[in-house]
């Protein structure tokens, strides 16, 4: 008993020999080990809590008991009392070390818990608050010592936090006095980024919630998180109120070009809605939303500079210059979203001026710059964003599309929504289609399927594509086979082209001929942009691909590779990460430390601009074949039999130009609106 | 020739050989030369013009001559035609080096240039601008360069001016892209403390103000100033609105605590005479208001917590503690002034509870802290403020002299304003005054005076008094000596004590038993005050005084020093600073080194509070003697012949504790006002 007890702590490992009397708190401090508090070690938060092993631990070659530890103080049983401090734990700020011990940190008592991500793939990322509540007691003013309250209190935040205060909001300095009367000098602060005081509460107060937002062009998705716990509390998600300025983005551009105050008319509702999801997303949670001290926001560059306020003209226009390409600090009162005075908004930081802080946000997620896989990640909307790359450098670039994978420019295409077509199947003996619908697990082959769909979202587009091709009803330069017309009632004829019927109830829902086009235009953009960031990192195939945005979710991968609108590979490793940007944002609101980490590789990021390399046409024209002209599909092929294939036309018959593909384009949809 | 040309630059000195052809301002950089420049070499800013010697210079050991530069460029003749190029200057960016040379940097071309300052005992001190143009030439945007404009922004302030930016302003951002386009990719930024741009111009922009304001109590004093060159441009003035809540402080303070709403409506009036005094300055100095950049404030605590909206309440009670000691840095809109969105305000910090910022903008100005000798400052007002030190350390304190000093509580009293006694002798023979008032150069004993004073200000009173104790009318415990009235009619009775006479005219102005009384409480409170120092100091004199404020410099320092108001001092080096207040917000405001030296400073003085001192109240009550029942005045008998002491009275009646005092003084004060 004349050495010092020895202090073993799991799951870490850490150990070290204590003198008896240490507190257990200390000790955990001084070998580093990740233990939380709120309220700086006097009983009252219960986030020190630990678990004293007993018995005998033969791999630490000593004996722990809870003999070993001072008795249960009042502020355990107190806290015992209220549940808080579960049966067989103690606060560790509040025992001293008596004798060996090991202890068990749990998951909840560390500050840098991991940050919950559904996907299997997704890497562990811990949560590292970037603002904390720190609770102090503070010595009344009193003659004898005449510093002011600031003074004081940064006094006490340095002897019982280790923080040094740099800066401290106008707000907080004006409600000092009267907080800090109110709470009897116990007080809680907020502090920011380990330095700046952006709000006091009187008292002990343990809350701490931030938004992360995606503002979309079409859906603004929110979620409400706890800051220490990284835990999701609420969603909310609504139509971004911008679409009556705009279908699209570049028609909100032109709406800004075009109406003097139309900037602002788009800033403002946009901001009313994040306003009131935050609320929306308060009521559910049941929280205060004076507690919300921190939101991200991730965005395309156009959404990024009208939540900002920034001009969004200069983006409709090469070059495209974004105003700053920085990750954006602010108040979130700079942005006219009123919760806390103190709270702050962080936009992820900008790519390029087509490649946003959505695209940073899908960085994050899928974090590509620790691979040592090659990996194509693709966002698609109305412009694909796409990187490539892996711990050795990234690229990435942004691909005109065009909205017909979200369904529009499609002659009966919808967005995805209950009632529009997701799956297709065709037979290959009948040619006989059947389909599911969104909202519906059954097929509509199935008995009692009485489903009338309301027409094809983009995921439905893309399979019944896909097993047209299977089938031979599409040749591999994308025209409809009209000899099969004399097989299946299904083939019918539409002046000079064929259509394909897939469904024939209340509601006639066709393929036709430049539906057809519409998706051989998107999906060749898509996979030349691709190609591209492959022949700038001198590669031929990808080892890795991952789809992002809701059509990322959507599809089945396995037809988007067979209609080669992604290059081949092992399709066990394709795909989907849902609303990556999304959870880019929320990682950014969990940690400090990964949006140190995004700054950084976004600026180490290569951008290619497709618009100037004269090799995207050539990509892009070789693309409009299904699945391809050129590129082979050696993975591909090993599950599923490609026809063979056979080129009715030539080279200029399948393309063109692209200012004469678009403009064919324009002419189709009208001629097919006129019908 | 084979060898590089020397080139000296005088006045600092300077000197080095250079390769022919190496622009002389860049030669002027790599010796440090101080040499001014806005537009970041291009001709357009006319900052850095030199003169060039020409003849033999045998001090230097070189011949220089103005054929050892290249001929004048474009950009020389077009400023030497808009006459900003002077006749025998050159522009040391467009010139190059041809030869030996001797450069004179005018003080006009150089950054730090001094400041000016009225008294020949002030020490000299350089502009070291908070905020300064930078002019830069932009890359226009590109296809093949997709930084953002703040990154290409960024990247010509780094290669122009060096500059790492650390921050920017929101609405910098939101115009960043319209004034690059509106100035053809040529931009003035304006540059915060050499990291944060707080504004942007298109193309070339030399103009940057700021306000060093002093908010006093009863007025408001401001004047404009060029940042660059340190120019005072404009002065204005005015009452401070909130005397309708109050006169002095503490009435304010009780109008805070009694008035729901009332510190609001204080902080609304003094935030409204801000803006007005910044646009009235504006006009008069026939400047834009938008190019002011920059605000120093200094003020009393009080003032200090109603300018910044900080509850003033608990500066009404011990232990008067303040919300923030720390200089305080805002937006000018977070204080209501509405300039330039960018506009900052700097508030000078405070010492200690009763020692506010005012005080801290007095020990700018004066410097103590690099001084041998040892010094005394005494800032007058309703609380004295008092520093004492020297470079080896600083103590402060306040004290509680009232409003006498100012007129106030005197029974012909008044503020000093045209018509006020100022200035008074007495006769020692035939002991008939004479006076001299407020906006008229003559004593009243001179042919042709007929002014009718309206009253006596605090200057006036002090002067009476000392006549009337060199004259005798007056004992060393401040009884006016009844038996005198036998002698001269100017000595009258009133109830059980005497008053003296001064002006029997259409108003009768009088000096009364009780008046007397009141300045003996004012002057004993700020001697005690400054004994007390001096004891905490270990000293018994000092070896220089400094009165500031207006009281302070209107006073002859001799009469405040007859009375005991002051410690003994060699009276060559006592003086007055004016308002030294003003005059540090104002060194405050033109220099960021004088900032810090002040922060620092400010941090190391030791504040004493008089209030817990037991020896306050004992020097208190030896002071109350004229002019001192302890304390000896060597310096002052060398030029003064003081009457014999002759005390009337114990100790006790000279003074009894400061609570009988008290009572005493408002009973008096009551029939006073009742007779």
């Amino acid at each position: 008993m004349s050495e010092d007890p020895l202090v073993v702590f799991t799951p870490s490992g850490r150990r070290g020999n204590f003198p008896r009397g240490t507190q257990l708190l200390q000790a955990a401090r001084e070998l580093g080990v990740d233990l939380d508090s709120v309220c700086g070690g006097r009983g009252i938060c219960t986030r020190c809590q630990v678990r004293i092993g007993d018995g005998e631990f033969a791999k630490h070659g000593i004996s722990s008991s809870n003999d070993h530890l001072t008795p249960l103080t009042d502020a355990e049983s107190r806290q015992r009392e209220s549940v808080l401090l579960k049966e067989n734990r103690r606060l560790s700020c509040q025992v001293r070390i008596g004798g060996d011990l090991v202890v068990d940190v749990p998951e909840e008592s560390q500050v840098h818990r991991q940050i919950v991500r559904k996907r299997a793939d997704a890497r562990a990322v811990d949560v590292d608050p970037v603002v904390r509540p720190m609770y102090v007691e503070i010595p009344e003013p009193d003659m004898h010592d005449p510093a002011s309250h600031l003074r004081r209190l940064e006094k006490a935040l340095k002897e019982t936090w280790d923080v040094t205060v740099a800066g401290v909001d106008a707000h907080v300095l004006r409600k000092l006095h009267k907080t800090l009367e109110d709470g009897g000098y116990k007080a809680t602060v907020m502090v920011r980024r380990g330095k700046r005081l952006i709000d006091i509460r009187p008292g002990f107060h343990d809350k701490v919630y931030g938004l992360a937002v995606d503002v979309g062009s079409t859906t603004i998705a929110m979620h409400l998180c706890d800051l220490l716990t990284g835990e999701v509390l609420a969603s909310a998600g609504r139509m971004n109120p911008q679409i009556r300025f705009g279908e699209d983005l570049m028609s909100r551009v032109s709406y800004a070009m075009m109406n003097e105050g139309g900037a602002e008319a788009m800033t403002k509702v946009v901001r009313e809605a994040l306003n009131e999801l935050a609320q929306e997303t308060a009521t559910e949670a049941a929280i205060d939303p004076n507690d919300i001290m921190e939101i991200t926001i991730a965005g395309n560059p156009v959404m990024h500079h009208l939540v900002l306020g920034l001009d969004p003209t200069p983006l409709g226009f090469a070059p495209f210059a974004l105003a700053t390409d920085d990750a954006t600090i602010m108040l979130a009162s700079d942005i006219d979203v009123h919760l806390n005075t103190g709270t702050r908004i962080y936009v992820l930081p900008c790519i390029a001026g087509h490649v946003g802080a959505d695209a940073a946000g899908v960085v994050l997620c899928e974090m590509p710059y620790k691979n040592d896989e090659m990996t194509l990640i693709v966002d698609v909307g109305t412009n694909a964003e796409i990187i490539l790359g892996n711990k050795d450098g990234l690229l990435a670039a942004s691909s005109p599309t065009g909205p017909a994978f979200e369904g529009a420019q499609i002659s009966s295409g919808q967005r995805a929504a209950p009632g529009a077509i997701e799956r297709v199947e065709i037979d290959r003996e009948t040619l006989e289609p059947r389909f599911k619908v969104i909202g519906d697990d059954r097929w509509s082959s199935e008995e009692g399927f009485d489903i009338e769909p309301t027409g094809i979202c983009g995921s439905g587009i893309i399979e019944v594509l896909a097993e047209m091709y299977l089938t031979g009803l599409l040749a591999t330069d994308g025209v409809i086979d009209g000899s099969m017309a004399a097989q299946t009632p299904r083939i019918i004829q539409q002046d000079r082209t064929y259509a394909f019927v897939l469904h024939d109830g209340s509601r006639l829902i066709i393929v036709t001929q430049n539906d057809i086009r519409q998706i051989q235009l998107a999906k060749g953009a898509l996979y030349a942009g691709a190609r591209l960031l492959m022949d700038h990192m001198g590669i031929d195939t990808v080892e890795r691909i991952t789809l992002a945005g809701a059509f990322g979710s959507h599809i089945d991968t396995k037809f988007a590779m067979i209609l080669g609108m992604i290059p081949d590979c092992d399709l066990a490793k394709v795909g989907s990460a849902g609303n990556a940007a999304g959870t880019g944002a929320r990682l950014a609101l969990l940690s400090s430390k990964l949006r140190r980490e995004l700054e950084e590789q976004v600026r180490r990021i290569e951008k290619i601009e497709t618009a100037v390399e004269p090799k995207f046409q050539e990509h892009f024209i070789d693309a409009m074949a299904i699945p391809h002209k050129t590129a082979s599909y050696p993975n591909l092929t090993k599950v599923v039999t490609l026809p063979e294939p056979k080129f009715a036309q030539t080279d200029d018959a399948a393309g063109g130009s692209g200012g004469r593909r678009r403009r064919r384009r324009e002419g189709r949809g009208k001629s097919e609106a006129a019908e």
